[in-house]
């Protein structure tokens, strides 16, 4: 809570994200399929328009599923009671609609207007190879258009926590909205969040994540080849050492082998919820982390945030596409009793 | 297989399907929100653009998958193994494109031209209940564009079997293309089969239907409601000895009590293919009509071809959506052995 909420003009919000507006397009593929047209198992690779038209064409059949890093996170807040609200950019296209539907009906407050020309709505094709995992090659289309003067000062002071997401930093107007909202969230005393995103985006950034983790950012989101790259580590321990103590929280997972939450001198090992039939793990670090900011804007201690974010995992990797389809809110609790 | 091959100017072909090209738009609601919006459940309602609009605004979070009945039925056909051809309308918007790439990535030819102008591509709102009921509203937009001339003849005329639905009586040039179609199909001496779609939809073309099965249809696919509806029997029985005798083969669904297939004097009772856990029951009539189309054309026997229809209507009610997400033929080879 602000120390003085009447000077908000609306009202506190959990959590607010700010990320690139996607429409994912998911369909079962083989690995063979990944081998042949070159695409990197398990990462996320930009491609320009031509590329996702050529890659589309090979395609099987797909699942049109709103998507997006912090987007996918903000609806799972919403599905566990919380309150939230997103920043992105769509084209007024047909995509863009389903995109702008689905959050809000989620009951994400949404108010970014479309692009009204340009490249059309961002979309991610997803191949989920027989073991569960998926491969994300990603157009980024009408989000790049997204810029700081499109990001609300009074939203983003008016949240606990302002969500980021490293993918911000490959548009370079994103970039700038990304830096506008730490510097208002800072200002109003709020805390500032981030996701590492994806090694490969760690890659293309890591001295400004580096610098970012080291000052700017009070909760990181990483998994362990996050991590690692970051700080070109030579294993999970190593990388852990390094990041100890330059962020106030840092939320570590390791797909099956669970998470770790360090703060300071306290460390919390969260097992991971098992799951009879993982069917799809696209979107299991997004609902993870919407657990863990949940539970950290509503009360919770480290330690339960975790395993809420653990519960929301279990339930993204049981179905197709990273939005919840169940009340997270009933799931939590029953499993927390 | 044709009488003179020779005489073809195209390969040979399993079945071609002619149905309205739609976009399913997938949520799960409760039974509540059906009251609320006077919706019928179970059924297929139609409803204009602006309709459409308002209850989209007011549905939850969705995903979008290619759907429309008879094509659902050539993708399983297709996913089989079988050989299929489909005619139907999309716009060239974003949800047509969807659907042209999902139908060919499935393995079935499609060439009908996209519309530019006039109506959005179609798409059919599905509200999935808890029971796993689907209760669907559908804009008909580009589909009503099929007309006669888009039905190449030599490719009907080159098919085992061709497939039509209900659906297609809804607009006046659909039907003139219903109509062309099954007239080039006995003019080649093929079979004619036929979906009665939904038991509003036969209310609304009751007697034409009646012409049609008594003496024009070859295989007829009906559940309980529709053939009870057709002949507005005083239950499954009393509809099914008014079936008896008017086409060659009658498909008669119901549910999770299994199917009648009856030709003459020959009756054969099928067993459901039981699921353990029902999810969406959407496309479950596609996919069994997709399972028995494909028999009949690959020489199965009639018990046969309707257990293929079984295990296939079971694929498709254990996820979300009506196309399958198994490769079908797996499926069936590992069940018949």
């Amino acid at each position: 809570m602000p120390d003085n909420p009447a000077a908000l003009d609306v009202a506190p919000l959990d959590v607010v994200g700010i990320g690139n507006a996607i429409v994912d397009v998911l369909a079962h593929a083989e690995d063979r399929f990944l081998e042949d047209h070159g695409l990197a198992k398990g990462a996320m690779t930009l491609i320009d328009g031509a590329q996702a038209e050529t890659l589309y064409a090979a395609m099987g059949p797909g699942i049109e599923i709103s998507g997006g890093s912090v987007a996918n996170t903000m609806a799972g807040i919403a599905s566990l009671g919380g309150s939230g609200a997103f920043f992105g950019k769509v084209r007024d296209d047909q995509l863009g609609e389903v995109f702008a539907h689905d959050i809000r009906a989620a009951g994400v407050s949404y108010k970014t207007a479309p692009a009204k020309e340009g490249e059309a709505t961002a979309r991610c094709l997803i191949f989920v190879t027989p073991d569960a995992q998926r491969t994300m090659q990603t157009f980024l289309g009408a989000s790049v258009a997204l810029g700081p003067d499109e990001v609300a000062t009074e939203t983003v002071a008016a949240a606990q926590i302002t969500y980021l997401e490293g993918y911000l930093f490959d548009p370079p107007l994103a970039k700038a909205a990304f830096i506008k909202a730490a510097e208002i969230a800072h200002a109003a005393e709020r805390k500032v969040a981030l996701s590492l995103s994806d090694p490969f985006c760690v890659d293309r950034h890591r001295e400004a994540f580096r610098d970012l983790v080291d000052g700017h950012i009070d909760v990181l989101f990483a998994n362990e080849e996050e991590i690692v790259s970051l700080y070109q580590a030579s294993g999970f321990d190593d990388a852990l050492q390094s990041v100890r103590g330059k962020c106030d929280i840092a939320c570590l997972t390791r797909g099956d082998k669970g998470s770790l939450i360090v703060a300071g001198d306290e460390v919390h090992i969260i097992d991971a919820v098992p799951v009879a039939n993982v069917v799809d793990t696209t979107g299991a670090g997004d609902l993870y982390a919407a657990g863990v900011l949940y539970g950290l804007t509503n009360g919770h201690g480290l330690a339960e945030a975790g395993r809420i974010g653990a519960i929301c995992a279990g339930e993204a990797i049981a179905h197709m596409g990273a939005r919840p389809e169940a009340a997270l809110k009933n799931l939590v609790a029953k499993s927390l009793g």
